[in-house]
């Protein structure tokens, strides 16, 4: 892409102004129709050292409302960051519904570095392209506009600037030895950007080349390409793209109906079982945070099935500092208007850590399906990217554990009237808990088909038979200990 | 993708069944919404030898009237056939708005042929490569749905049907060649297809894997795909995609008002030139026949402009054996029903043969555009989708020679007057041409337009300046002399 690119001729002073006001007054006037058409814009500004990514952000956003917009310069990862999967802090800068965000420099530069520093071979360039793929996938398919800008000058126009700038005192600072590196290594570091550019120029997500020599005549290309981009967005209503098939490696699960729900345990049983596994569990928690494996367990089950206290005796053996829960109700305002995804890439544990989710983002494919919250397009493509969420966590050795705890129907409604008629347990039972109830049925089918599409090799589901508290709280213990003695050994 | 795919596992007997039977009652009554709808569907069937290709598609048939399906056998290409770019036997086949087509086998098969028999390399394949993402994305970009199959086998189970199809004489005639070569170099064959299957396999044109160890299990898995395929495909209406940034080396060329129009020749001068130069084209031809390069002239310009003469002025130096001119006008309805260049991709030349468009494709950015026939998305990407096109003529080795041919408004007055007030050449004026006439600037507009978005080194623009005919047809023969010598040499 780079390496043959032509660029149309700066036009003439007089019509390169014409067209600036035009394209500028554009996109003031495009910024409220997209508020109203809800399409988030998210700008990725990449290219060459002192191609004036910066001051063409700058000029950009000097046509829109500061309400809706936020810029994010992006270095390189701290060490902070580095205990997260990479895409974190990217998918952390997305817009919301109807607002803009502007990366200066992003993940494509990450890769890139990486590759030109030796820090990622072949195999994890594939990697680390095929998580992009998907992460630009996934936003366009729900909605994102993303445009892809690369800031391009020439080898001796690079020279040029570095040569300039240092000459001067108070803007010697803003020349980078990764500048000079680049433009000693100008060819080198083309044809990696070429083949990268390559590899993730999708027709969705088109690369866009912009040719800086002059910075007016950039803004312009800019300007142009972005609001022709927002003009054929809005174009668009709600969109339904192609599912994908399914090529993460599954784990076949019994459907529900098939689970023998007879499973007990007595009291005794129960206590020196709880006692030493909980032991365990501590000694391993230490283990963890010393070779720094991060834990996500997933929490889902039917009301009353016992999740909340399954969990405690998850955490009444982890230290405190180790560990948090994050309840999952219904998304806020500021969660809603963005990927469905996000608020739990946000909540992502650190190395080290572990997460508990008590419900989750397998909402999507549950209530949110039932209850027509998304498009059936929308859930039906969820558990392909879900699938692909868990496998980004994976690859970054996170240790995924899925519960979903199961009751039969009788069982439930005994708990739902137990707690209608003990007092102290009448906050736990709502008017919503027994329409949820009714609808038993469609759960059933939305569950199975749940546990069937997305239980991965490397992210499989375990049901808790929980009819039996003690049971399900045991056998979790059993499974979290298992799971996380297969990575500390 | 085919490496590591892992299929769900085959339901019961009684589940499948029933599933069956609500699948091809779906595609059944799919089958006038779609045509409602409108929206054609490509389904392409590609797979190993005896993993049942050609059944299947007889079993998706049934559940579609006759007159919404053509299925095509594609097989090697014929003599014939290779005498014209190899998208284009691909291309005559798509379906009509609301209809399917169904492939046996298609650009894969004959992609990854090449790879295997050796007659492609590295870099013929990547070219190939482009070629089809391109084509599929075209497709796409037009409303089409396009499908694509693989039928999977394993190496031994291709074994297994091969030997109880030789075993008998009435079947061992379906086993060919190439399907005992594929099973003895089965590993081989994965990885040439694996490749191919990844290096096609985008967001909007997937493919998709079917498990074709049995029979009604393949079909179930076809007919769930493609039905959930054309339900998302129908959920959408009119769709706006990305505009792609020109990658394709642009010759400038001067703005129509730029143009000196005070060209001419003498009669005797005229005369004199006209004779030496058809001698030397008909020469010319003779050679490029017996070289076998394709050529395609493109006519366009204003009415009145004097295309008919000069377009006679060319072919009186031909062999009417070698050449066939085709009148542009608006589409008939089996046209208009397929992509706007389904009907300039079956006029194509074969090798050896010139072909000339009086009016073209580019109608789509002048005529449609200004007229309202298309969408604004639509003809904005069509620049680049005829850039693709005349890219792929140019590949394969044909001579592209583009001529606008230019007048000013005061001639084209004075040439309409002198029609309508000629008894012998009224015919050639009409109601439409006054309309159009009026929209002058507009065109004008449009035309710049397209001279800067289309004129590629490849594929440029030649202004023929035509207020004096004669200079205009002396200069469009010296061209097309010289762009012949040009591969002829």
């Amino acid at each position: 892409m780079l390496k043959d690119v032509q660029f149309p001729e700066r036009p003439e002073e007089e019509e390169l102004k014409i067209r600036l006001k035009a394209a500028r007054e554009k996109l003031q006037a495009q910024q409220l129709r997209l508020k109203e058409h809800k399409t988030p814009v998210l700008v990725l500004v990449e290219g060459w050292g002192t191609a004036g990514k910066g001051s063409l952000i700058g000029e950009l956003i000097t046509n829109i409302d500061p309400r809706f917009f936020k810029v994010a310069s992006m270095t390189v990862p701290t060490e902070e960051e580095k205990r997260k999967p990479f895409l974190c802090r990217y998918f952390e800068k997305i817009p919301e519904a109807g607002k803009f965000a502007f990366l200066d420099s992003g993940w494509m530069d990450e890769i890139t570095e990486g590759v030109l520093n030796g820090e990622l071979n072949e195999k994890q360039y594939q990697m680390k392209i095929d998580s992009i793929r998907r992460f630009e996938r996934q936003l366009t398919d729900n909605g994102y506009l993303v445009m892809k800008f690369f800031c391009h000058i020439s080898k001796k126009e690079q020279k040029k600037r570095i040569e300039e700038l240092c000459s001067d005192i108070d803007t010697s600072w803003r020349i980078s030895d990764k500048d000079k590196w680049q433009n000693k290594h100008y060819e080198k570091c083309l044809s990696v950007f070429d083949r990268y550019m390559e590899d993730t120029n999708s027709p969705s997500d088109p690369w866009y080349l912009l040719d800086c020599k002059s910075k007016r005549w950039a803004e312009l290309q800019a300007l142009e390409t972005l609001t022709q981009g927002i003009e054929i967005a809005m174009q668009n209503a709600r969109l339904a793209v192609p599912l994908l098939q399914n090529t993460f490696p599954l784990k076949k699960l019994p459907k529900l109906s098939e689970i023998p729900l007879n499973k007990e345990l007595t009291d005794e049983k129960y206590k020196e079982e709880l006692d030493r596994l909980q032991a365990q569990l501590k000694e391993l928690h230490n283990r963890l945070y010393r070779k720094k494996v991060p834990v996500v367990i997933v929490y889902e089950g039917w009301d009353a099935a016992g999740k909340g206290g399954n969990i405690k005796r998850i955490t009444q053996a982890l230290d405190p500092r180790g560990f948090e829960v994050h309840p999952i109700a219904s998304p806020e305002p500021h969660e809603k208007a963005r990927h469905y995804l996000w608020r739990f890439w946000t909540r992502l544990p650190k190395t080290g850590h572990i997460a508990i989710f008590d419900r989750s983002w397998y909402g999507r494919v549950m209530v949110e399906r039932l209850e027509g919250f998304c498009s059936e397009n929308d859930w039906k493509r969820a558990y392909n990217e879900m699938n692909e969420f868990e496998k980004e966590l994976h690859d970054f050795g996170t240790v995924i554990i899925k519960f979903w705890v199961q009751i039969d129907k009788d069982t439930q409604l005994a708990r739902f009237e137990e707690r209608q008629n003990t007092p102290g347990k009448q906050w736990k039972i709502t008017e919503e808990d027994w329409r949820n109830r009714e609808k038993w049925d469609a759960y059933e089918v939305a569950v199975n088909e749940m546990l069937q599409k997305t239980s991965t090799t490397y992210a499989p589901w375990h049901i808790l038979e929980s009819v039996d508290k003690k049971y399900a709280r045991i056998k979790a213990l059993k499974i979290v200990i298992e799971e996380l003695e297969k990575v500390l050994k």
